[in-house]
């Protein structure tokens, strides 16, 4: 039998020297857009649309949609919201359809479902269930951080460390940015949220006044659906 | 007064990321380019030319030098040493000047030169020296990882937190990746070959028979050198 591999991608920059072909890849931007889509899609959000540009997400306006778009942390003038995770919560978003740009998350996705096997959206919030629905797959794992700005960040890096660490007894080959992600995340599993408050991307956001954000992206195992992407929609899988 | 900064970057891949202007790039390519340039300038050679082809390095045989070329783990069919460190004792190279071209470690160097304010080179050999150096000057400091084509290699980033271990205390601000490093180094500095031999690219040396040259690499300040680029060639800083 094929032994399945686990690599962790630091930055979408990366994302051209890996395989995709037989590869379930899990998209990760904690601050905040994947902890936002999770939280949409278990609050019934019928579909998310992730999209490149201000521009395409506005291109949507006539469709009826919800438009989201964020660009630095903030919301970009003149739409519905950005991606706070408070803005998908049931009484806002269930039953409809959210067109989605922001900083780093969205280009993830888009590059990678070019060649995956299958894109599937991670974040503490699910992370349970991510982790329980690989180990059923025969496929390999490509953990893909968005990070910030092409640059590596710590809070994408721990939760992939979170699922290497689920993983890894099921036999999968782990490469060096493995088992990286996951020595880190055993430093930092007993204290997220004070672990976090290190880094960079999370000073940025404390200077955006949106310190119960990156608090709540921290809740581990508070929802059960896997958003999946399917004809470039994300829906619940 | 600027505030100095440390950032890693964790592959040349990433290097067009970074604003070199005002930085000592720190190259660091652990198995076994950088150990070995250590070594060799420690012991007396007159230059390394470090250049990014077999070809280019070929090209040089009529000047007189020890030619050196490694692909792979491996010497090039017909030079006379690649980069093992034992190759670069005092009996071999002294007063001797080498050009050395390898699968990782050289291609780095190259792509730092472009606009650094200046580049050295750091191995586990000459710690103390690096960390030593770079208090004393009000430079950033960029600490490029050779990695493995392209991809984050786990012994690279160690050095690099062993040198964020140092310097932190100094007031520099610390970008996520220089975070990481020192982390990790923190969890593997009391066993710097037990934690390495963990690693993908350790695996891959070990076939090659090279078990003895990894351990050497990680011997921490045998020599006090540092190598530093002076129009394409290295020398004893």
């Amino acid at each position: 039998m094929h032994k399945r591999k686990i690599e962790v991608c630091f930055t979408p920059a990366l994302l051209p020297l890996y395989d995709l072909k037989n590869a379930i890849v899990v998209v990760i931007d904690i601050f905040r857009a994947t902890s936002s889509i999770c939280f949409g899609i278990e609050n019934g959000a019928e579909a998310i649309i992730p999209v490149g540009t201000v521009e395409e997400c506005s291109a949507f306006e006539k469709e009826g949609y919800l438009l989201a778009a964020e660009r630095d942390g903030k919301v970009v003038e003149g739409f519905d919201f950005g991606n706070s995770p408070f803005a998908y919560a049931e009484d806002k978003i269930k039953g409809k359809t959210i067109v989605l740009t922001t900083t780093n998350g969205t280009h993830a996705i888009d590059e990678s479902k070019k060649t995956a096997h299958q894109v599937i959206i991670g974040s503490f919030l699910n992370l349970d269930a991510v982790c329980d629905y690989l180990k059923k797959q025969s496929k390999d794992v490509l953990l893909l951080c968005a990070g910030w700005k092409k640059k590596f960040n710590l809070e994408d890096t721990l939760f992939a460390g979170a699922v290497v660490h689920q993983l890894k007894a099921d036999d999968y080959f782990l490469d060096d940015s493995s088992i990286a992600a996951d020595d880190l995340y055993n430093q930092a599993k007993d204290d997220l949220v004070g672990y976090t408050a290190k880094t960079s991307h999370s000073e940025r956001l404390k200077k955006l006044g949106i310190e119960e954000d990156i608090k709540f992206c921290l809740n581990v195992n508070i929802t059960k659906s896997i958003p999946v992407l399917v004809k470039d929609r994300l829906v619940r899988l």
